[in-house]
């Protein structure tokens, strides 16, 4: 794979992927969405199926990754690191397209975000914040807490990950096509489904107390993108918070990789 | 295959879309269904299912595409464009097919849409409005911005359908049938089972503002059929929208097939 | 196959089927569940995992038909008819089993089933009728669109069924073990996990109107059940119906066969 | 496989189990989570995905049976009982881990689980019981039909698991990996992806009454867990009940073992 290829694969599957997770997070929580408060299990589902449609579009390129977190995980199992930068580039201005589509997909609802006449007659609808749609936003700040949240999530999902993709490396029709060199099986097989399941399952079971980033591509993109949007009353971009949905899927991800080159 | 069996696969699997698609309509809005108010994560799973129905019967006939936008972005990767007016055509007799059989499948809801007693006593419950089981409405009316969305949300649909088919062309036991003249694979594998799942997210992620067409035939045909049927109070049929669903899946169809065609 | 085989694989499947159908309608219906009113996505994924369960049992012994509609649409496919009584006893031998099964399970909500304390203070619970948790009931009683309704519930999972079974006939790792004296691809590939989506998209999207029997063995054994068992108030039997959801599904059955063969 | 590599692959297997099970009631159960009272839907996927990535990552060193039932139901089938109790010791170890990493990942939850200002003005909402995100709690206590029913549903587990990793031991692209001896294929094929739909299924279907323990494992070691964490208001650890989820699972294994010897 030339660096040209990793980068456009990254770039566009991370845009893919967070086109349908900031998609999703618009969906339930904009007025003027017929998804309106639809609930957690339609946020957990949108993003799983985001990582679905995003790594299969990019695994023929780049293997899908998608991820820093993933990447640094399959580094440490791997011990190439040399192709780590191009990966993070390309997630990152993934990530920061894929929050302007998912604006321009909403925006008439974005613009409509202003005070409104409430379904009960005589009253009115304050504008709601808009950061929770591009970026996470912990349900209670407490950031030795939140860093533990993060990290243990991401290595669910890094440690799951590598498991899959190092035991099928070899198995024809399992390949999840995340292993650089691998190049024969990119996109195909049943382990990017899996993979996509996985994170249905993270986000149904370990989000509830910070929203689940798992990914530091993932959250700074948005956010750096929500903090330059025009967005009428679209509140904070919660700057102070920040950190911690990059460095504790990092170290997730570098644990997830220690944990499965000492278990396997 | 022949113009015939292009014409009755494309018929046949539409017309299954459809009638799932329009009866998970039915179902969620219409009084005295079972599933009355089910949310927003039954009316995406249920559509997705209808790709899965019908995209599988068609299959072996014509690759089942279902959608004239899909046909577009495989005529702009393929460059094979001849076939292109049997596909719409099959679609569009389908879709009109399946709206009827939805109609059928909920004919006394639909026969009971008057004027009821409601569930508080001394209360009347009005009719519902019935375009929406068959044909999209946006929340908000902005043609630029309804267009907008409805182009993201086809090519978040035809990009990664594109990104499957191809890679996996030549890999046994993925192939997704979409392909004219690739017909020993058809209706094998689990691509279209992985298109079903993109639909599902699409639905649950972008379907938010205008509630997903992302299919000329899908909207226009059901259309046609709610303004001929006889409903009882089935209110608007809303031309003057109705060119939206068309026109923006067919230029986020053609997108889509661009975009492939530059990236892989 | 022996006769033998073919009873005890389909009394075995079946039993499991209905075990999660009548489960899970136990689950959403009666008090002192924790499924208490969840929803109709939680009824749609219960019944189609349900298939995924017994198929996959029964499909070494039997194929995993599970239901006389589809006994029916393959004998009509194949012209094998000389099997198809020993298929159905087995299916409502199974059927009835799974009834009591499900019984069991919730011993002890039936025995609940009395007049309680409601949640407000001061305010009496009523038993809750209990038909609905073993057979179907329809929402609007009108005998010619109910049968319609089942009719084409049918028809959409027939026919989807039949394409995959015979397209995938001879193709590896894809087989639904349905068709007889395909024996050696019994159990094996993605085709009753496929089969049992299309299972939760009919639930989804047309079970709304008569609760979605698609199978005579499904409604009718437990209907006899549910007239044997001393269930606390446990309301009609509603045998009056009961021809509906019997004729309905084998009228379907037949004619999903005849259109797949003249449609493929 | 040495009883180093069982020990530890039932451990991890089980500790990410039970993390994503344990995770899941916390997260629809404790204030200040982003899906509280999300619903059944949420549960039984949350707990069906935690076998999926349990599973899949225990597959290449133990097969990935995480919970003793299914050991015990192998067992049966194939004659083997020698290392059941490295086994049984793993899934123990493994459950214990993962109750407290879930207990991590909602730390903050957990120390917020005191009298709080409701949503309601001047009103205070009081702390809520901690046990049911560890353990299963019956709805109603009954020790004769809270037994049948976790011996009914672990039945439901065990069989139809059998019958997949029996009928499938020798067809590629479905090895469960669940077989001692058959090291080749694990974690390879669809068949854990199968399994974990169908531990969906079974809690949407059959959990209504006890919370569907199905595993001694996943219930007595998160047990063990909550008596000893300085969980603030955590309540009762119940004791009374809990031979209850130990017992019926295991006799459901061994039965479900017995019916599969018998039938197939």
């Amino acid at each position: 794979m030339s660096n040209v290829d990793i980068f456009f694969g990254e770039m566009i599957g991370t845009a893919i992927l967070i086109l349908f997770g900031a998609g999703v997070c618009a969906a339930v929580t904009l007025r003027f969405s017929k998804a309106l408060a639809a609930g957690w299990v339609v946020i957990a589902f949108g993003w799983g199926f985001g990582v679905l449609a995003g790594a299969y579009t990019a695994a023929p390129l780049s293997g899908g990754h998608l991820n820093p977190a993933v990447t640094f995980g399959i580094a440490i199992d791997t011990g190439v690191w040399d192709k780590v930068w191009v990966y993070v580039l390309g997630q990152m201005a993934g990530a920061m397209i894929g929050a302007v589509l998912a604006y321009l997909v909403y925006f008439a609802q974005f613009q409509a975000n202003v005070r409104q006449t409430g379904t009960t007659e005589g009253t009115l609808d304050e504008p709601v914040p808009t950061l929770g749609i591009f970026s996470t936003i912990p349900e209670i700040r407490n950031p030795v807490a939140n860093l533990v949240t993060e990290i243990l999530a991401t290595i669910a999902l890094v440690l799951p990950l590598l498991a899959l993709v190092g035991n099928n490396r070899h198995v024809e029709g399992i390949g999840i096509g995340l292993v650089p060199g691998a190049e024969g099986i990119y996109g195909s097989g049943i382990a990017i489904l899996l993979v996509a399941l996985l994170v249905v399952g993270i986000g149904l079971s370990l989000g509830g107390p910070t929203g689940y980033a798992i990914n530091p591509a993932r959250d700074l993109g948005p956010r750096i993108i929500h903090s330059l949007l025009p967005i009428p009353n679209k509140g904070t971009s919660d700057w102070g918070y920040s950190w911690i949905p990059v460095v504790g899927p990092l170290i997730g991800g570098v644990l997830g990789g220690l944990i499965y080159n000492a278990a396997f």
